[in-house]
């Protein structure tokens, strides 16, 4: 499947990274997104294993994990920084762990409304050029998480861009 | 073993139970307390469940059980009550749950200092007459466990105290 | 739950011992027989690590396990001991077991029938005087095979009947 | 990996199946070969079930899963066709399943010998043309599974060749 849209990630606040990230912050690699919250059995059990899992099946230069946390419910109790960073520790989460913003008068926070995802754990896969492909919620199998990976890795790896141009004389060669 | 001490539970808060409970209060039946943390990965992975299998294994009127929440850890995202709430909610736990407490300057609550537990999860049992009689830190197996049940079930149950005597004339008659 | 008879092991071969065994060779100690068969699923998945759990969990001079090879389907393929015997190997397993006698024009073998066991995986539970005190066929929670067997540990261990006697002139001593 | 050869299944006898099959028989398919014995824990225990969950994530005209029987130790035991039907019923297998041609005085049978298959289970894989692209030896990840599968999945479906050739005046065209 391709989607037509790819919305970034609308995030207030990131663990275990100095810098803010999006899709297109991992040129060339596949990167699957877990949309989580720390109170959801089925991502305490299932989902984060699964990342985990993933960090340690690929090699970091082909896949990349990161999590999401889209509180929707339960705010008073998951929905504070303090509250993410303990149980990040305590689970011993080493990967990428950006907070969904949260919205004015609305439940659901703004990237898990912009992806319409459908609770959680949900899954997001992006290829190699930062393109949403897959989206799934609740708990796949390893084999078709694996396949979906496979075949995002089997297609050409875009063209890096150069990082820097040079620029004399008022024009830039790439 | 016979310990020579059964400390009271030393509670501030529970949930799941209409009345304050205590090692006294399941006369005739064995006892098996747990406690726990909410961001306990071996609490959440192992032990609860093992609560819940025993609550599935035996006979409400042999077996009782009994979580014991004993933040030492992580106060600002599990040490209050909308906290274990929310997460007592989404695993379904309706067990009797006691909010260990805390006391003022010291790093461990208060019925976790008075049992000596070393950790979480750790587990306490107690025989039909409200003493204690095992308790182990970690995770133990469950053959281990419900030997440990058994041998306090073959005990003889004592013999129910009267609840309420007639007195009168300087006599008392059951 | 007493059974009024313990049958003997009727059983035309052993492994893994020196000598035939029976309900009378463990006294003192509780003994759990687990009838199967090693192209039973089930036996293989679930029956046969429980009593290797059982055999990690206990003393063994409080809990014997033994197994007992009742073939009653694929006699041509799980019927000859060589057949036994490299399953024995493959899995590791060290305890001693039986191979039921099978009876000509019968389809299930002696001991089966004489305990009326209803299939594979079947648990039989002997107390410290080599009594039958519990049956049941199929998987069990740990839980509830570890609390027959504390309840049957907690009974007294009987006296030790004297091994020989010294008799003379018409009485003996002990 | 791309092998430079991809030996012919060297097979005795087949279960499942109505004909003999080989690499070529699923053109357009990717096809997993697991290599077993019925004795072998690992396989039992591990290989089998991956090959079933297989059987139940991929589509039938995507992925394809066959058996090969490669019997180098028991022969006794587990070397004769009416052993592996007993344990192919007891454990429901559906898939075609080989039974690996033993060799006069060697101890490894044909086709374990031609891949080189260092012992039981043994996963080969093959591409949508029948090639031999990946194998290995013990219980892989279903992650690295599944992106194995993916990959070769991703690649373009042969053209099929025409089944028919029309010939006329002593040529014969595609």
């Amino acid at each position: 499947m391709m989607y037509t849209t790819t919305p970034d990630w609308l995030v207030s606040d990131w663990l275990n990274t100095p810098d803010p990230l999006g899709p297109q912050s991992f040129p060339g690699r596949v990167v699957v997104l877990e949309a989580f919250q720390m109170l959801c059995p089925g991502c305490v059990s299932h989902g984060l294993p699964a990342l985990q899992r993933l960090q340690d099946s690929f090699k970091p230069e082909d896949v990349a994990v990161v999590g999401l946390h889209t509180v929707f419910e339960h705010h008073a109790a998951q929905g504070h920084r303090a509250a993410l960073e303990a149980f990040v520790h305590e689970y011993r989460l080493d990967f990428p762990i950006g907070i969904d913003r949260q919205r004015e008068g609305q439940r659901l926070p703004a990237t898990m409304a912009a992806y319409q995802l459908k609770g959680t754990p949900s899954f997001v896969i992006f290829d190699r050029e930062g393109r949403r492909r897959h989206q799934h919620f609740g708990i796949g199998s390893d084999l078709a998480l694996g396949a979906m990976i496979g075949q995002l890795l089997a297609e050409p790896t875009p063209i890096a861009e150069p990082e820097t141009t040079s620029c004399a004389d008022g024009t830039c060669a790439v």
